[in-house]
């Protein structure tokens, strides 16, 4: 039995699988549409993150089977104390498979270790967040049609922001691949990432505050949100969280063929007059991301 | 790609062809049991509604299909600041048609405009709530067999309850329609519905605030709640909230084949000892309400 | 039409019969997977028990329905001031079942005098809880083969425990049954259980608050929650709380072929070092409850 808490479990021959799977579900739905029949999908949410757990619920549904679960902590029995261990172990009575989201890092993994059944993280604190990670390896694919050669340039919350730490451990491991690490002084990259993986991985990378000068050479551009949850106080939150908006002027000197990405839900780090550009992929992303999400279900749950 | 936002937005026509469905389902439900086969309804509720998200769920249920979202804004991603529109556009990636129920107006408009899916307005704020309405008619329809020549009573808010506007304004479509509006001074109708609905419909009307003087000549008399949360102090909430409350000595000289009428849920407005009487209707409209929903997921989908 | 409130509602031969219909459930699972196709139950809790929502939620799925409801209070009409009564006359035109959660003892009894569908109590405050006890029974029937001639240890709040107030209504009924009351002074039984039931039936019983010396004659120990929310102050529940908690080597005298039961969830009542002992049988337990939960389901909708 297999859980998927981190996206580096995935070798690079499974990632490549389960894009193949998502490309054909794309192609094929009616093949798809009953494979799960009689299976059943626990969305164990114990804090809200609506997007995630609609997608999770709707590529179990496109696959023909249900969903229970809850969407927040206060209706779950951890309410009366109950370990994350015992809830996993409970649910794996009720269920086929687990999607779960938990404000504590590692919460997923404690689960995985006692369910009898498959668990994917989705999304531990600052930690891990595989799905999202796995929706934007779709769109990149499906907009490059390739993972090398590719200029990344990655803008925002780089310190906080746990998209953004998957996806560079994801990328690192294709050729010819560059970062361009934009961010204000305050969010910049952990040290820890540089390191061990960057370095490690023998990457290419720059840091650099100045997002319209890095534009000119962009393949990607993947904003991220800067969350309030994240500082300390009001005034540093007010004072950086509109450093890096992205808008129409901005875009004048970026490529054509510019793949501009958002984990979302975006507040206002991209205006909206950005939605019309054809390079706007954001929305599309969220899409890829059932799609992956429908994969990677029938995966863990061994359905060919 | 047509939406539901205001109950005028739909054509005589399209209510008679609704309503024709609605009474071919009741009769042949098996006939409607697959129609939403694969199909997902999205129950977006940025404000609980037990009665009528359960009503929409169970009318995509009867249909074969499947229904995901959230019951209150907390659990949603509104909450992390995201706009109305980027939830439409999130949305439907995940879903068919979407049911959304906002606190403030226009929300639903704003998303039918951002949605690639359907929208159904299921209430916003004070102003709309057209499968309410859709509910009321097929009540009126099955009960009364016309929609013309009828004499409604409205009694309790005329002032803040939007289900009464709403009916006031499809039923002021139909011939021989006479409208008595019964409640305390200060929440009588609004005098913009007298001149833009019911004067420039050339409809008669007459205001009350005696129930029992105008029971005998009524056909219909459709009873409202008197809602805490349209009050600003709790002193005249409660001196008006039990004044006109509807019992079966206040029915001694109301009509045999009188349709009592509630868009539920009551407080105390109607006592539970009318709830006997055969000419209770409110429990049947609720059931209406369903098959009403059931029509009108099949025409914005465009199932035949 | 028939509901389930007490446990007592049901004749021994209905709970041969329940028990006989779950152990054909696991025996031929496919057999059952759409029975209840185009049914819908309705989980109306009034306060969060994600495990008991769950296990029903999952028995429907199990049979080919659906499942539509709320989770706690704060999502519910009756925020708005809805009788439990109109409440379950609104669902009845939307479901074909009821499981319904309510902190006031008598909630569920008041929902099914006004339903027009099955209602099933999924527990009332301190009330009943009647579907754990046919979890409770299910295990019993499975690990020992028999419910006559069995010493049955009860440990904890033995006060406000309506588990375990059921489990001895229902093993009341049979021959040869002994209970041994395990409990700290201040939640010991009531006297009313010990006049009404236990010497009604002439039921053998001894009250102890020596776990360890208990155990050698244990067929069944079945471990219950302190909970907090029972006590009237803080210091009272730290004091009893921990004072039988269930380890290793309290068990050291046990029975070989002792059946370990809990209701979940647990605190730390149970030790997880005890998790792995075979005797161990409170994740079972809750498995059994979705099957009998499958079994009622199907009895009270008089499907074969």
């Amino acid at each position: 039995m297999r859980s998927l808490i981190d996206i580096k479990e995935l070798s690079l021959k499974e990632l490549d699988s389960l894009i193949d799977t998502a490309l054909d579900i794309i192609e094929n739905p009616q093949k798809y549409s009953e494979k799960c029949k009689g299976k059943k999908l626990a969305t164990l949410f114990f804090e809200p993150s609506t997007r995630t757990r609609l997608s999770f619920e709707a590529a179990m549904y496109e696959l023909g089977g249900n969903v229970l679960g809850f969407s927040e902590a206060s209706s779950s029995s951890s309410a009366k104390g109950e370990s994350v261990a015992d809830t996993a172990k409970m649910i794996s009575c009720y269920a086929d498979i687990i999607a779960m989201r938990h404000p504590k890092e590692g919460a997923p993994l404690v689960a995985s270790m006692n369910a009898t059944i498959p668990v994917v993280n989705a999304g531990d604190g600052g930690h891990n967040h595989p799905t999202q990670t796995l929706a934007d390896l779709l769109t990149i694919k499906r907009k490059k049609g390739r993972f090398n050669n590719l200029t990344i340039g990655l803008c925002g919350d780089l310190k906080f922001g746990r998209t953004v730490h998957s996806l560079i451990a994801a990328m690192s491991r294709y050729e010819g691949v560059k970062f361009v690490l934009i961010s204000p002084e305050e969010l910049r990259i952990p040290s820890y990432v540089k390191t061990d993986v960057l370095d490690k991985c023998g990457i290419e990378y720059v840091e650099t505050k100045d997002l319209c000068g890095a534009m000119p050479e962009l393949d990607i551009l993947y904003m991220t949100r800067i969350q309030k949850e994240r500082f300390f106080n009001e005034e540093d939150y007010l004072r950086l969280k509109d450093s890096y908006i992205l808008d129409p002027q901005k875009l004048e000197n970026a490529k054509k063929d510019l793949c501009i990405m958002h984990p979302l839900p975006r507040v206002n780090e991209i205006s909206v007059k950005v939605d019309s550009d054809p390079r706007a992929c954001y929305f599309e992303q969220a899409l890829n991301g059932k799609y992956m999400r429908m994969a990677l279900i029938l995966m863990l749950l061994g359905i060919k």
